[in-house]
């Protein structure tokens, strides 16, 4: 892709580009953003209103029945489940990326300990990478202090094996990093946590819809994921979570709520937790948010007809790939530093580059242009690369934006260089 | 209320009755069903189809800047705050019930453990209800057994002060009962645990919106409650949670996300909980579903200017009252025994009959007829007397098919002695 017409050649002959008629583009927008927020499918807020005005409205109570919405969280769920190699009836959509950890690592370290085979007591580690999202860490760090467990942290990929050993309980990881795009081996670390007696858990947020993913192929132990970026399920989205099914029953998850009971309308005092992943419900579920998810995961379902994960892949290695080569070619001398994989089996579908002082100004600059990215601190501009709604044409475009931008120096203006709360 | 002319009498007097007109209200229903879930403000299809369409379809991920999304939790949370004698910063809207009070029965555990003068480790109860809302014994249950503590419960509310002893950590009760009606003096029996060196923490789902409480005044230390039900949020509206400010900053809640991170977008590794209350949100709030939880919580603030929940009680007691003297006048000789109490101090805004043998048929029937309750097992007929949008007409009407219904046996058909999955 050397020209605008190289990548208005590959739009022409791109069997997926049909798919982005299925969402509603802001003009003048270029979105790089997809990995933070997923842009609105067409069929949302139709489907929002119908469950506000026909099935809350109309049906109120009554539509826990008859619009399905004690089914909805399952019904997701396996949605999901077929883009992330797991099997129907072991994943459910269900509260937050944050709370589904704590479900499945408190699961996880019970059934590490119950498990440990020699009854050490030194199996009390969860193993993770310093640049793990922070939420992660964070829960990690208040399970592990309630639990008497301790949580100790890579600084770098390479140095996660070394620290897989007898006092490893579970090795907890992003698989794709939120703030470099970097993807492990799902399956090889798994491996290797099961060689050393630990459980691995694994964080999606960044891959389901992104990457193909084989929970079951890849031993993964538990998963759990995040429904509003490349699921596009709207803002703050429901989440979902996934146990292998050789777990899912051997523990009450720490949030044994109503809605996870065997028999919840039998109102009796006593917890008997469903049977499988529906356990892993907790409190009732937010049914106007979960509606919309369905409408964002449907959108990713609509690409299995033309080869499915594996063809978005391969357009979304194409699109990074692109990017990350035009912009060292055309934005050469402006110190930006490539920080994600240039290998395309490690990189997921996301390019970063890192500015060692004006990292946020300069990706303020870029959305005054319209090219909408994000900054992670502490020097990062973030481009994600969503390949249900990105066209070739739109890398040529920001990458020329992103040129333009830094020969004029846009970002020298005060008025990108005031940090907002949020970026 | 002795004929249909006095219930259109004292509907014609009232200075509510324009409150009504803030709701779709299904015609040919009497919905008697909003302490399930509340009805749909008129407000709530538009401000949600904004959500959606514009702040997420155009606005994109700036929203969480531009069209205040990082705000809605705490504001809606100060918002709910004056309708349960909370002042603003102490509580928020999060996540679900059963989540939240994971969080503050943790916390309380923590605190009384902390706080033990004599260090006795004895002081290891939860004390409750058996008849309390089954989520809130679930919760107790899976972190007693967490915590090596111990969920013991009363068998009826006189049951409860006995139990208050050097061995209760906390007293975790719900202030309405759901099954029942029964309404708790939460000054009493706030004042009976801190005596006996314990916490008390109050589920507020059938009370937010329904009956006046004064969490401040009554010395209570932890409160959560429910959005969908009388706050008229929509179905799996996100819950609340308050905490008295003498505790909000002694522990970090064990939901440790990155939304009650002081500072979530500085990505530092490292937990530090946020000041006060904002420690209490845990993952991406779902915005959607707050915007329509904000909706519903405006609608009971309508009411402010009227003279707010005080005005509101008294039409609930007197609808109350009034239905539960109609039927027991007008279907007298039908074995429904009234299980919610008559001394209106000890009554929430719910009226519950008995039926020894076939309460779901009967309540089935009614719906038939456009009257909504609902069924409790094993024997409850339940109706929530919503004072916002509830007349006194209907509650006339209600007793008349009721009436009806009893009498011509209609609760017989065999379609209504099928038990559905959630009734």
């Amino acid at each position: 892709m050397k020209t605008r017409e190289d990548a208005l050649a590959l739009d022409d002959a791109d069997p997926l580009a049909r798919l982005r008629e299925q969402f509603h583009m802001p003009p003048g927008l270029i979105y790089l953003d997809g990995n933070s927020l997923g842009v609105m499918p067409k069929a949302t807020p139709a489907r929002v209103q119908q469950v506000v005005t026909q099935e809350w409205g109309v049906g109120l109570i009554g539509s826990w029945n008859s619009a399905g919405w004690m089914e909805l969280a399952p019904r997701i769920g396996d949605k999901i489940a077929r883009l992330i190699g797991a099997r129907p009836g072991e994943c459910v959509a269900a509260d937050s990326t944050s709370v589904n950890l704590f479900k499945v690592l408190n699961a996880a370290l019970s059934i590490a300990r119950a498990d440990d085979p020699k009854r050490t007591r030194i199996r009390t580690r969860i193993v993770s990478e310093r640049s793990n999202f922070p939420t992660d860490l964070y829960i990690a760090e208040a399970t592990a202090a309630e639990r008497g467990c301790e949580l100790v942290l890579a600084d770098s990929p390479e140095a996660i094996p070394a620290l897989l050993d007898e006092r490893c309980a579970v090795l907890m990881l992003t698989h794709v990093n939120y703030s470099n795009g970097r993807m492990h081996d799902m399956a090889a670390l798994s491996k290797a946590a099961h060689e050393a007696g630990a459980l691995a858990l694994w964080d999606l947020a960044h891959s389901a819809g992104a990457v193909p993913v084989d929970l079951s192929g890849s031993g993964a132990d538990f998963a759990i994921g995040c429904g509003y970026k490349y699921l596009n399920g709207g803002p703050g989205a429901p989440a979902f979570v996934w146990v292998a099914p050789r777990h899912a029953e051997r523990f009450w998850q720490p949030l044994a709520g109503w809605m996870g009971h065997a028999a919840p309308f039998e109102f009796t005092p006593g917890y008997r937790p469903a049977p499988g992943i529906r356990r892993y419900l907790c409190g009732t579920p937010a049914v106007i948010s979960l509606a919309a998810l369905e409408c964002g995961v449907d959108t990713v379902l609509a690409a299995e007809s033309l080869g499915g994960m594996e063809v978005l892949r391969a357009k979304s290695l194409a699109l990074t790939r692109a990017f990350a080569e035009l912009v060292e070619t055309r934005c050469a001398g402006h110190s930006l530093t490539l920080v994600s994989p240039r290998d395309d089996a490690q990189r997921g579908s996301q390019v970063c580059f890192a500015h060692p002082t004006h990292g946020y100004a300069m990706v303020q600059a870029l959305i005054a242009r319209g090219v909408v990215g994000d900054f992670r601190a502490p020097q990062v501009l973030r481009f994600g690369f969503t390949p249900l709604t990105l066209r070739f044409v739109d890398v040529w475009d920001a990458v020329e934006h992103l040129r333009q931008m830094l020969q004029h120096e846009e970002w020298r203006e005060a008025r990108f260089n005031q940090k907002a709360a949020v970026t």
